[in-house]
């Protein structure tokens, strides 16, 4: 079984190239595959499977390939704003695809993401829409910000001291109500002209590197805060995450993330470990 | 440059072939790889290089093979005893090495290496000698435990509960005076005749799944407390550590630690990656 291992931003993943979806990709595969210590280590799986019935994006485009995401635990997932960026640069390096612009059909439905002339790429992202006023506990502090949903739910907290000096180990969602079951949560400070800092708790993952939908949900956040938050397309806005860097063009209708994506390694996973591997955590430290 | 993932009882590894030592294994690049996020990622790299001037063990056979071991940081360690084992299933996999007595040259002297009939591999890890009493503070709890050096120092407590409930995050060597710099620490429960369960505080690594050294000085202190250590080879001892099973005849003169390996996958690192590749962490969470 032949495989990839890259990253956007230290948000990384298995990809597991399977053109003609052939592959039996069980929960307990995937947890096998990202176990850092038994598996090859990741924080999800991208299966390439060419689309069975041609889906079309909004301008009409076929998406020949559909983006099979899944979690780390094995649980299945619409859309990754990294991880999409992993999977069109994985299309363009195997000659499964060609650029600029490649329609990738995800359960989110069909998105389009462009390859830049700088080796980045672009994704849309779908629509941002800020929902309200929110609040949450971190640590000892209580912050204010926006409930935004970019697909999912966040709740994005503009502060004025460095981002890693808060407390984000378990912060909880005091308001809205629809959210405090559980939402990402994003504190975000302004550090230049349209460019913001980000450190982000997401919901079921913790403290990660990267999150695409949480640097969306923090650019229409910073937007808001200065006055550019609108129905209109907004500017670019640079947002720093643990990770690395991306950029964001916040908007309602729908939203363009930027970023980098590597792809470190390819090979073929040992026969013997597909047939005999451990269970995925034998015990805990 | 290819590569394999491999690990021992959950303690894994890049390895590098590379026979003729032509590879410039920088201290950034190890870490470039083992990091989790932006590389493969693993606890260590394993060089695997042919031994320049043909090293003899104790039996007289040559080594043709040298690991060039290397922790997760990029600094150079002597030995592991869990590495060992995954270095000689890479020979064998590859046609390096013909089993089943394999000598490995290390930086800790040549090692012998046995293939044992059911697949997992059995390593002469050297002398354990105990030093004499020792005592760890874990979390509020005083242990009393005895000090052995197995090559590098441990303090290791034989204690009448499950190994899990002890606070293992933050232990301290309280005695003797020559390890309260540090040591590895290992907190142990007797489940069955010559039959043990472990968890390991490594010096520099915190908790881990697994650690050989360690496992032999809980075989040590364990058969000490049922009055079998003695300077005539013991009898073997069943180690559940959490990343597995393995098996230890402690003693003084050399110990021999029996345990599975496992190669992942293999392939090939990307050349852009190799080229630009991130810096090893951007940021932290």
């Amino acid at each position: 079984m032949q495989f990839a291992k890259g990253h956007g931003t230290g948000n990384d993943f298995v990809v597991l190239p399977d053109p003609e979806g052939q592959l039996d990709l069980t929960a307990e595969l995937v947890a096998a595959l990202c176990d850092r210590h038994f598996g090859i280590g990741a924080d999800g799986v991208l299966r390439v499977v060419r689309s069975a019935a041609a889906r079309r994006d909004a301008d009409g485009h076929a998406a020949e390939w559909f983006m099979d995401y899944r979690n780390a635990d094995g649980s299945i997932a619409e859309m990754c704003g990294n991880g999409i960026r992993v999977f069109a640069k994985f299309l363009i390096d195997e000659g499964f695809g060609v650029g600029p612009d490649i329609p990738i059909a995800t359960r989110a439905g069909t998105r389009s993401v462009r390859a830049e002339p700088d080796g980045q790429f672009t994704v849309d992202m779908g629509p941002a829409v800020v929902v309200g006023d929110g609040a949450v506990q971190a640590g000892d502090r209580r912050l204010d910000g926006l409930a935004i949903t970019v697909g999912n739910p966040h709740v994005a907290c503009m502060i004025d001291q460095p981002v890693a000096e808060i407390d984000l180990s378990e912060p909880l969602v005091l308001s809205p109500a629809a959210m405090t079951s559980g939402a990402n949560i994003e504190v975000i400070r302004q550090v230049g002209d349209r460019e913001i800092e980000m450190r982000v708790h997401e919901r079921g993952s913790g403290l990660t590197l990267s999150c695409g939908t949480g640097a969306v949900a923090a650019a229409v956040a910073a937007a808001n805060a200065v006055g550019e938050w609108s129905s209109e397309r907004g500017m670019p806005w640079i947002v720093h995450v643990p990770g690395g860097t991306l950029t964001v063009i916040p908007s309602i209708m729908a939203s363009l993330l930027t970023g980098p994506a590597d792809i470190v390694a390819t090979g073929e996973l040992s026969d013997s470990w597909l047939r005999r591997r451990s269970p995925v955590r034998l015990g805990t430290v």
